[in-house]
């Protein structure tokens, strides 16, 4: 692809020669048909050097003589230069003899089934999806246009996904939640009779697991995006736009606003509600309802500036125990000496 | 169902007009044909507003002139109603023969194999045990009367599960345990040659991982619980009735006694023992021996009243700093003072 | 097998009769036929009532008249002698016909695949390794030889593993890092368009997670033990002979040295460096670079003896605030007391 044309399909003008490009890469691996990016100042150093045959950058740093991307936001671009040149996974086509496709299942047109995925009674698979090996779609599903279930996900019976969703290898979704009343002779389960709804265009890591509400749905809101190893309870609902980042844990009934953030291995206790945009440090644990905006941090969670300065005071606590004892004991000879007066 | 016939299943009485039910709800989204249930004192308000055909609820909240279950345990009777009207997932029964099982396997009768399901040499499969689609189910293992194996769930090879287990999605058990020897050229693994033994109504959620032990049997106690993603180590044995919640992580040669309760994300270090009715607090990490009944909180952890006022404290800490520098100041000037007399 | 042999093979002397052995089992629970170890003073008291038929230990703890393994190094000679006895986990040979294996895929000699496994396009792999059940390694991965992939692990396209590779059940390898821009309308996806580079000698446990890079690769040194539930983030690079514990999170583009030791349910913020043999302790979040050898614990993190006096300290800490309060009020007394002189 010549460079004029990576320009024109991104919306972005070009400097310096049209060359023939056909990969991305860094800057530090390059080679003369790639294109590298700079995505932060600390790399500065490495325009120099690059070996990259044209590169992406601000107008302010477009290198003199050489092919170049000039982007008033690099990230953002980047992601759709790299998506020209990114190809989706798979090497199969066409729906599998191999697969299991319920009788009473209905698939769209377009639809990949590799082998070995399994499509259960009633459920509906929409145009352009694709079931890679191992996928399970439980009866009564409903699987978006262009849905793409990477190889042992599952889906449990009545869940539903909507357009655009990708669901990376091993993730669970509509498994029971976890609830149980004490009985006299043990725990007696509750059974979970809800399902899993998940927006348009989420994306979900792998290896995480979404559970089925005990009644109704647990929601999952459009253009999230969840990572690896994530838990979701039962009854969760979240916003539109959330980052909920890898191995966090939101106990049921939990409501998360809009482009709520959670970094990796935070956890929310069970019917707490978070307010849109706020943001949560990792391993932090949030015990209490939280108002849009706010920042929170540490385990039990606290504002985020005092968590700084308590984080930051925390190592001096030793010492400081031995500041106070040395206070009482100076304060104890004063008052020694104030008695013999 | 009619209304009495439900009460008469569960073991309740009824008030009201004796309506025909089909199905359960909460009272803030149930309808005519629903029954719903008052299981807090925070949801009373809805009691006046709800459509529910039927409410379940304490005498002393049963509403004048509707049709009402009465209970003394509203928690548990709603498990039972719910019980009533849930169906199991699933969409096939009997063998497929798109599954394989090995020739020297033996299956009980009615037991449902799907396809792409796997049972290997020896294994004993109990009676109207289910095996989902990608199930794995390794040589020589035992699995119970009345088990569900959840889609893509593994047991490895010796593994011994008992009546009415349920495994979720994705789990995976009799991996190996993680150990290693040092050698001269890294780490030398120590072969894994034990087991994981399962009780009897033990459930486990989606994508958790319970090892074999080096030598004998992992166990986990009847009746214990344990949600999704959490990791057992091996040679853990717990007690009956425990309960696990999600991303816990439980290190090698624990010992839990009976009704331990480990909330989410909390970790134990190997080789400590937890008395019977033991609690620990979600994120906690658990670093010794806890008596019978203790309740712990705090990584590391402490006993919860101490560390509910330590957390309380935690956010005072930089202006302790601040306020014992004031006070070392003060001492000081009272110090020159004394000097100067 | 006679004692004399296993000494033989495992490079260790014998004293006592020479019997024969069938295989191993703790002090406490070895019979007649058993070699049991001593791997642990603690268990001292046990050598007296083993009925273990041969023991495993040091020179000084050999008891007389009864048949010894001496070693100098017990836990390492242990994994050798168990490594005699143990038996590799799997029912079958061959490469089987309800396998999916792609016309252009190649497998070398010796290869087994079971049912349901899938191989696609240009994937190769070596001699003598073993495709489990459910196991689907993507196009134009290479799998190395004498690697073991369990039931339902799951190699996205481009995956590399090295020579005597094992992975567990469920673990998935070369998924999507979590990488998005923020676009007017949400998050942009950026392709991730890397692989994920495994050395030789690693073994990665049940239910993990390592994504493949953005660019170019993350990779994994030879030697690395990873355990279960482990999250490795995008473009991670780490060192020989590392170990990464049960539910550590390795957020993006962090470098690990040779012989890091990362305890269970750690975890490190993205694009930090740790040195050769830093080892972090259980539940500790780290967010700055640490140099060779260092121990850290504690979120945040903190040098171990900091952390382990710090720790001792917080539980005083609500105490801490009473005692700078009756500091506070003493001298308050203190200055009236001279205002009043």
């Amino acid at each position: 692809m010549r460079l004029s044309e990576v320009a024109g399909k991104v919306g972005l003008t070009f400097s310096g020669h049209d060359i023939e490009v056909s990969g991305v890469n860094t800057l530090a691996s390059a080679g003369a048909g790639d294109i590298a990016p700079l995505l932060s100042r600390k790399y500065l150093p490495q325009l120099g050097s690059t070996q990259a045959g044209a590169v992406l950058c601000e107008a302010e740093h477009a290198p003199e003589g050489r092919s170049c991307l000039v982007s008033k936001n690099p990230k953002l671009d980047w992601a759709r230069v790299v998506a020209l040149f990114a190809k989706p996974q798979g090497c199969l086509t066409g729906v599998s003899p191999q697969a299991f496709i319920h009788p009473e299942a209905t698939l769209a047109e377009n639809v990949t089934v590799y082998p070995f995925a399994f499509v259960g009674a009633r459920a509906k698979v929409g145009p352009g999806a694709t079931l890679f090996p191992g996928v399970y779609v439980g009866e009564d599903c409903e699987v978006g246009e262009g849905a793409t279930l990477y190889p042992n996900c599952v889906l449990m019976a009545g869940t539903v996904l909507g357009r655009g969703v990708t669901i990376h290898a091993g993730t669970v979704i509509g498994s029971d939640g976890y609830g149980y009343a004490q009985g006299p002779a043990g725990h007696v389960k509750i059974p979970q009779v809800g399902n899993v709804v998940i927006g348009n265009d989420v994306e979900i890591g792998a290896n995480a697991a979404i559970d089925r509400a005990a009644l109704e749905s647990t929601k999952i809101g459009d253009g999230t995006k969840i990572d690896n190893l994530v838990q979701i309870a039962h009854n969760v609902q979240t916003g539109k736009h959330c980052l909920i980042i890898s191995q966090v844990g939101v106990a049921g009934s939990c409501r998360l606003g809009n482009g709520v953030v959670l970094a990796g291995q935070a956890g929310l206790r069970d019917n707490i509600s978070l307010g849109d945009g706020v943001q949560v440090a990792a391993q932090s644990g949030v015990g209490q309802d939280l108002p849009p905006g706010f920042i929170a941090g540490g385990s039990p969670s606290m504002d985020a500036p005092t968590w700084l300065k308590m984080s930051l005071s925390l190592p001096k606590l030793p010492e400081l125990m031995r500041r106070v004892r040395r206070l009482e004991k100076a304060l104890e000879g004063k008052e020694k000496e104030s008695g013999h007066e």
